[in-house]
């Protein structure tokens, strides 16, 4: 019998559509899963026919791949991963490759790469996006672990993957956790994403008076600009969708947003890095106050606010609007891309940032024309400190800014809650300016806790301290050693 | 020889003014430090003559102790806690306490207290705020861990703590790491509030173009007023102070923060707990921003802005000002309130939210007239579910928004970041929203990914899926069962 070329462990809806999809580019999938009627279900139904094997223990699993052996887990993150790990070990030799398909969160898989590295073999841990549908028909894939495990997973990844102008959507990312790291940074601007669209969403509604058919043309125009993504056409549909009695069903759902985690995770990982991640923190905040429906009820009828008005060129504003968002998402990009740059460092891993945004450009749930143009800002400049200086993205928040302020502005006069737009602004004001306010700050610090400071007109690293009590009043700052 | 009341190890200047406080108040003490030197170096000199017993081994200064034993702990947060844990052990009786005075992060003082008491011992892990200073004249204190140890503890604490017309500011916090988490909330807060007057500096100086003088003034006034605080009143020193050459030595500062990681800690509780903790999230990100001097400084000659221009009555606009630092400063309380609130839930604490704002009211680095405020609103109504919907802090929010929504507009549109500012309006207009876009996310997340929705017209916790993309187009929602 034919030795199959992968095997997959876990046939939840993720785990089949993956093994049909590689089915369908040549590849034979030996399956298994821990309620074995599932298999049996399997491979008398969907695979049927097909060159997918199913096996009805771990040990014939492995006994029926070719070498390096190359098993793929598609099960529920944490324990199961470990456990899995732990049955896999004694059926697999030197060399063969265990793979994670999952939502590992990256510590998690940098302890296993390590771990399973240590038995001799190799570990892959790879971002799968695009949920069922691109499983089926070509999600983006980040993979990261052991380098020497690419080439023998590449031939298979590359061709399942989602492609963009012939490009594969999946290409080597790092060492260790680096594939999940960058899935928790997808996930996390994938949040910032979709809270843009609900402010502009709520200020056409809210301001601008706008109906749910207006505001769906609105977004139908924007998808064929520079906003072109795949968020921005589903939420035309969305709009365009009618409940039974015709009305907009959209305006029938619930204004409580949930969330999975991966939001929650890269805001912690921004504060542990030290990376001002706003815009992203935000949006995960904004969820949390969302859930909070029937306090926000109550809070409603006890806090004063003020009446939305509008007035004027209701186009003009609603092109404003549009800018507001396409300048936010620049800064939400810009500040991902600044995680991901300080988090290479911390783990030592040799990112390639144009390549993650060409992973990203198909097959995923943030894919747009947008990401080309980062691709193109990495491909100009490879050490590109700050998204927002490359040439293009420095002339599109230069041309949005006008509008964008405006909108700002509005929102805060209005009593429209605009959280993203406005914190993405702070965030790009902040960033240009050369100088902020934490001169008072560090005042503060010394002050009351010595923390000491440095200062404008001495080198870095010299350190200050005054006595700010003292009763001469001229006590003179002196230089500490640290 | 008298036994000593209780005994503190660890002779920084923190410790030794705690026992400086503690004999002033009539207390024996016995004092030991790692370096023994230190130990002689005290008692021979600030300590010669005191009720003060210098000891030079652990035994020792167990066996000065009346019983049951107090021993504090006053190193450096982390493995020298444990290791001096494991140290006092085998010297304590049952029924002795250990005390924590240091900055231990709470879950670690969750797990002390429990290890501790496993070994028949009490534990107490205690905030202590307010700097050498505070240590010395009467700190802010913060005490949890076994609730049976506090009447030992209590009538030492509250003698040395700080009094506000005649009550101390200490009190028992509740169980397990509750001391030390308050305290954590506290230094977040703290993180805020200094936030909130660097932005107010930086408008006043940026955008309405005053001197180190004119803002030094109007800190005075504002001091005054219900904004008098410990913070606005170093500020105005602060601001008052010449260096050498008779300019304003704030001026000459480096615009560059640091921090020491609680902020951080407490934004991270925020995102773990599912509490929008948005202004002291900001607070935290733009020291991280303020960080990078040298990436701003590069940026500041790329990135286009706007020159903030101002017109109008100076006067008034700062005053505009004032009103969106407090109108701010109510919302930063009123989250970190939300989120103690939250963990109580989690940690089944009992809090006394009241007396939490008792505690921080004077000692420590966000003392003020407002804390008194929030403790009359916790008396008013102890289940108080959000500090903005009491009566005071609702009137008081109503009054100063017109100000606040024109600072934030003021700020947008001039391109002086606020981002502290901003992101409390934003909270603000949130919270007393009925109707947030998340109707829309969850469209969007059911469109993609099947995740269900809940509608406005039907209970909750009843789900439902559109088949969004179904060729007929009206194929209706379904109830699932999650």
């Amino acid at each position: 019998m034919k030795k199959a070329n992968i095997g997959l462990i876990g046939l939840a809806v993720m785990g089949e559509n993956l093994v049909m999809n590689m089915e369908s580019k040549g590849f034979t999938v030996a399956v298994y899963n821990r309620t074995v009627e599932k298999v049996t279900r399997f491979t008398e139904g969907r695979a049927k026919g097909k060159n997918i094997i199913g096996c009805a223990s771990i040990r014939e699993l492995c006994d029926s791949l070719e070498k390096p052996r190359k098993v793929m887990m598609m099960v529920k993150a944490g324990k199961p991963v470990d456990d899995l790990i732990e049955q896999l070990l004694p059926h697999l030799d030197e060399g063969d490759i265990i793979i994670d398909g999952g939502n590992a969160h990256y510590p998690d898989t940098i302890r296993r790469c390590a771990y399973v590295e240590g038995k001799g073999l190799l570990y892959v841990g790879t971002g799968v996006s695009g949920g069922e549908e691109g499983a089926l028909k070509g999600p983006s894939m980040m993979p990261g672990g052991s380098p020497a495990a690419w080439p023998h997973v590449a031939p298979i990844f590359q061709s399942i993957c989602a492609h963009v102008d012939g490009a594969p959507c999946c290409d080597w990312v790092g060492e260790g956790g680096a594939g999940h790291f960058v899935k928790m940074v997808h996930n996390g601007i994938e949040y910032g994403d979709k809270q843009l669209i609900c402010e502009a969403y709520q200020l056409m509604k809210d301001w601008l008076g706008m109906t749910a058919s207006e505001i769906q043309s609105l977004f139908a125009e924007w998808n064929q600009g520079e906003l072109d993504s795949y968020l921005i056409e589903i939420t035309r549909d969305i709009l365009a969708y009618k409940d039974e009695d015709g009305s907009p069903i959209v305006e029938k759902i619930l204004d409580a947003a949930g969330q999975k985690g991966t939001g929650k995770w890269t805001a912690i990982e921004a504060l542990d890095e030290g990376i001002p991640l706003t815009l992203i923190g935000e949006s995960v905040f904004s969820r949390c106050l969302s859930a909070i429906k029937e306090e926000r009820v109550a809070a409603s009828k006890v806090l004063c606010g003020v009446a939305p008005k509008f007035e004027g060129d209701r186009d003009a504003a609603a092109e404003d609007i549009r800018r507001a968002l396409y300048a936010s998402k620049i800064v939400s990009y810009a500040q991902g891309y600044q995680l991901m740059r300080q988090a290479a460092g911390t783990y030592h891993w040799n990112l390639n940032y144009g390549g993650i945004a060409l992973m990203w450009r198909g097959g995923c749930i943030i894919r747009s024309r947008f990401l080309g143009r980062i691709k193109e800002a990495f491909d100009r400049d490879p050490g590109l400190v700050n998204l927002m200086l490359d040439g293009f993205f420095r002339d599109a928040l230069e041309k949005a800014q006008p509008g964008w302020r405006r909108t700002c502005a509005a929102a805060v006069l209005n009593g429209v809650p605009a959280p993203a737009f406005t914190s993405a602004l702070s965030y790009y004001d902040g960033y240009r300016c050369e100088r902020l306010p934490a001169n008072l700050l560090q005042a503060q610090r010394d002050y009351f806790g010595a923390h000491t400071y440095e200062r404008v007109d001495r080198p870095r690293g010299q350190f200050f301290h005054t006595n700010w009590t003292g009763e001469g009043g001229d006590t003179t700052a002196q230089t500490y050693n640290r």
